[in-house]
């Protein structure tokens, strides 16, 4: 009889019961508040088309890089998954096999918030109480595998299901965003707004940089190479993108550097890089952070024009693992966090516009070190800064709990901005929130049992980060 | 009816029965033990002129640098503070509505030091027992000011009935140390010792530094833009504060550099820095580093000839925020601290001094990363070293135990030095020693219910660290 | 009377119940597994010679570095526990007295590790019941003095008993390894290994680098200032040490650079390296560290050829107090951890064979920051990586804590390798491992008790943590 599966009522909560049972009820009161998750990378097209996802293997295993990258450190090839090839090599091409060695696979798991998020999924969404092996692999894919065939499953009707009550997408400068346009024309009622994510356009060491700009140009029928046409038509897809709902822009810098630079050295770096040639490799390395560093002063300064609060995602070594990257491309699994700082590189932009509360930065890092260290001390003191949840490493039992003991006894809960899921893998959302809200029960329910908090005010402190803060930070 | 206050007689113990009737013990053992405060920023002219405090807005609000960096990182201005411009132009007048506004963004301190030290405040020393908030902010402006104009809550009863064995206040090294003096002479009691700060004088960097210099030229009746007489001023301002009781010197660095010039060079150096004109921007960065770092190495050397203990607190950006340091000044809760380095910054001071068991440098550091990786293992071998406790921003429940969790398993207990108060805001003094005194009784008590350690044992640790190390890292 | 001394069944458990019981559990089924140890510094000639140890302060005090370091930085000298000076001024002779003073400064080491092991094994091995300190000194001399001249306390006979199933010791690459061979053709059942350290011929700044060369050179009958003869003469010295058993090789490297020089690159680099002349001085810092991140890629290239398993240990400042180097020499307690980066710095290794399954390269760091940050990532992506233990001054129950929690989520378990111990202190083997054993039960109970994993799949974690990881990842 295959070992059961199931989730826990109690489950991340400290067993000793004081503890336990506060951390219950602090979670009871949040459980089921809609989820809202402001940061993420959903595709607009699952909503836009409402089609049934093709099959578990397509759905749970090939968009998740927390799965694939465990696999693979384990000797598991990415062709044996299925990731395609940009040399046409022939993958494998049989999902069931696919799931079959995830399945043999999932042990790996263990201890690790994949296992959390995919149980939970298993369990609430599909049903299922049999823990996922070898043997029942072939179980799990079919059970799966009819489920989205039926109406339920179709993506509009998940999105209900998980009570979201709003869902911001990424997407690039140049999209023309049809996939949520057809969202809002559909007249369905589901809340899938965009965000505005310009990488592409401002970071001259991305590998489209230049195909971008042409892009630019096209779509604001403006000359993108001129710096002042280029700035004209970031204002203009700004506002193209608010018009779409968007409340955020969101920035994937290598690291928070600042530069404010007048327009004529703008100008003349920004020529210098547009005519150096048509591939990064002949910008130098100190004009692509130099000029990625400028704009975010920039973006900050039409924030304050257009409203759109800034999010900054630094810190990660894209790409990491070049022969990965040439054959199957980006979002490998490979990229892999730096030491990263944040108090003289943001000066500049502090400097410029720390002091207006009209601006919004909310700040993420990969590196933990500097929670104690930086951010809660910046976030602490200056009115435009916020604190984003622990991220993509860190998104897990034990980064959340790191997080909020480095970061509250300097810059309380009010600096921070509830969760994000920042994810891809639609049906690991409602797992991630549920995480997310066990652990800060958890880490209130610590504060209440060594009474340095009320559980009344722990009760509404409990209320804000699992729905109130991200509403309020992001204007949503 | 109001929401109660009361202080839990087990606040910040564990929970779980065991651990929490041990830290009970071993706490109740070193409750009651006389405070030693051997480094912080209280005002000696508290106690010379043992004049009533003036109301609780300049008493628990104005000097408290913890409570207006969060009102100001969530959108109060500090003129709404009454925090004094230096452009004259006007702020807030009315204590009574700073004190109002305090109390309606109370919640922000949920989870934080500062809400554990002023209810502390609140309780113990004024006996409210009512919840701090928008509806009682007009009572405990009432009850605070009322009191403050009675005999029990003048600055040397305060000091009484705080149970302090002595405290130690910090002067630059161009102070006249007048008000001592005046203690002194008083016949009171209370003892109140100073400690030498020679920043002023040191930091090529410090805004008044050539003011400063030139100060301290007119007291010692030398010429100190001369290196020698320089060097010869500092010997005896250093003499002077041991005669008014100091034992210790204390560094403000920007980082642990030290470096052990000839006479030849630092003459030279010192001379380049005096004669570069008048303000800081003229030295460069370079040159104010170098120099900062030989004098960290001319102080231990004094120190070995004079028995001053050395303390170094290294790492904090300070004045952050231009615009603010501009308006107002130093000390408005913008200094932020940074990754420092010290195995090789220090090494040239212990090349030279390292193996004298004569000298004493206690180390502090905002970056926590140092504590496993750096500090420990420096304290746990050189015989001049000690640990300082956590600081700042680290003075806090989770700060605290994290400094006993990596820096215990390799340096033990007896290379740190107790509790350090750090604090201008001398009613949260007797709070301060509190939270060090119970989260040592939590560590200890972990360490016990582990079986690492045995409860006798702990309790002379408790002691020991409550107590007995301050006295002998400071000779006091 | 004196106090008595036992260790609780129960040690390094949480006190709560349920967590305890499991964790009992968990730990019950792995307590008597045999030790697999295949990374240390033991010394073949005990297991080859056979000979009585010679004397408590011989066997426990001097050759652990955790012990003097301690005392060291309280204030003895080196000299009175009898570490011999290379000028030959007269220390402290009298075992008996060394003993002695080591006890009576026994407090230090509460809640180190070092009070686990020695305590550990004076309980265990010598049957001793009593606390150690000053009064029960003589005690413990006369006990462990009489016992070691008895057969059952011969290293065989301890090796024995302390269920050794593998050790591997370290010797240079210039070694004979003629103890080895004596420990095999004894007909002694005991397996002890070598590994491969070829620091001393790689690391241009190794006090006996030129020395060392010269001896490679005579051993092989190669000329080991040529680059090619060079590296003949390496492949040749790892053959040796393979068929003596070796199943890996360790570089303990300043930091984790690599590099991957063309052979004219390498030939010219080494060539300016030899021929600079004989003493290390000459050689430039950055030839000397470019010149081992090659040898590290070449390492690599060696291990994928022969099947050695590569261990990484970077990052100690070696020898950091001079004035301790030149009188006592190497391995005083005074090596010091520095802050590291691994993620630019092994990237030439990783871009040359980063996906080759074949090759296995297992990290270690003294830098905790990089636990989440950057060797989670990359062992949990990269298949040739693995994670070590936690290493050196992080081998302890709270370091162990820290590595789990940091390390799991990211790079799961079956990314580390189980446990090293790391000592030359032969009797603390069983210590450390016991330690090991139950920190794990102790993560694991935590797991477990939040429900983030089944009791059942933590049994089998906890027996591939203390046995079945170290076997496979060192191929024993």
């Amino acid at each position: 009889m295959p070992a059961k599966l199931h989730l826990h009522p109690d489950r991340l909560f400290s067993s000793h019961g004081v503890e336990r049972d506060i951390a219950r009820r602090l979670y009871q009161q949040v459980a089921d508040l809609p989820i809202v998750s402001p940061h993420g990378h959903t595709d607009p097209s699952w909503f836009a088309l409402n089609q049934p996802f093709e099959n578990p293997t397509e759905l749970l295993i090939k968009p998740d890089h927390y799965v694939f990258r465990m696999l693979y450190s384990q000797g598991v090839s990415l062709e044996q998954l299925g990731l395609r090839r940009r040399d046409g090599v022939p993958i494998e091409q049989d999902p069931e096999k696919i799931w079959q060695i995830f399945a043999e696979h999932f042990p790996l798991f263990h201890g690790t918030p994949s296992s959390l998020w995919l149980n939970h999924t298993f369990v609430n969404t599909f049903g299922i109480d049999v823990k996922l092996n070898k043997q029942t692999a072939s179980h799990y894919y079919q059970v799966i595998n009819d489920a989205l065939q039926t109406p339920d499953f179709l993506p509009r009707r998940l999105f209900e299901r998980y009570n979201i009550e709003v869902i911001a997408t990424t997407e690039c400068a140049t999209d023309d965003l049809a996939y949520h346009q057809q969202i809002r024309n559909s007249g369905w009622q589901g809340k899938v707004i965009t965000a505005f994510r310009p990488d592409g356009v401002i970071d001259p060491e991305h590998e489209q940089f230049q195909s971008r700009l042409t892009k630019l140009s096209q779509i604001t029928d403006l000359d993108c190479r001129n710096y002042d046409q280029y700035i004209t038509a970031l204002r203009q897809r700004r506002a193209f993108f608010k018009e779409m709902g968007a409340t955020s822009t969101d920035h994937g810098h290598p690291t928070a550097q600042t530069a404010d630079l007048t327009d004529a050295q703008a100008r003349s770096l920004f020529d210098r890089i547009v005519n150096s040639g048509v591939s990064k490799t002949d910008v130098s390395a100190a004009d692509a952070e130099l000029f990625r560093a400028h704009m975010l002063v920039k973006m900050a300064e039409m924030s304050l024009d257009d409203g759109l609060v800034m999010q900054l995602h630094p810190g990660s070594f894209r790409n990491h693992n070049d022969q990965l990257f040439r054959v199957f491309g980006r979002d490998k699994g490979a990229d892999i966090p730096q030491s990263i700082e944040y108090v003289k590189a943001l000066k500049p932009l502090l400097d410029k516009f720390g002091n207006n509360k009209d601006l919004s930065l909310i700040l993420f890092t990969l590196d933990e070190t500097t929670y104690s260290r930086e951010l809660a001390p910046l976030a602490g003191h200056y009115p435009c800064l916020k604190l984003g949840p622990a991220w993509w490493f860190h998104d897990s039992p034990e980064g959340m709990i790191r997080f909020r003991r480095q970061t509250t006894e300097t810059a309380g809960f009010y600096n921070t901005v509830g969760f994000n899921d920042d994810t891809r893998a639609f049906l690991s959302i409602p797992a991630r929130h549920n995480v997310a809200r066990r652990m800060d029960a958890v880490y209130l329910a610590e504060l209440v049992t060594r009474h340095m908090l009320d559980e009344d005010d722990a009760a509404v402190i409990a209320r804000d980060l699992a729905y109130g803060l991200a509403k309020k930070a992001y204007q949503l």
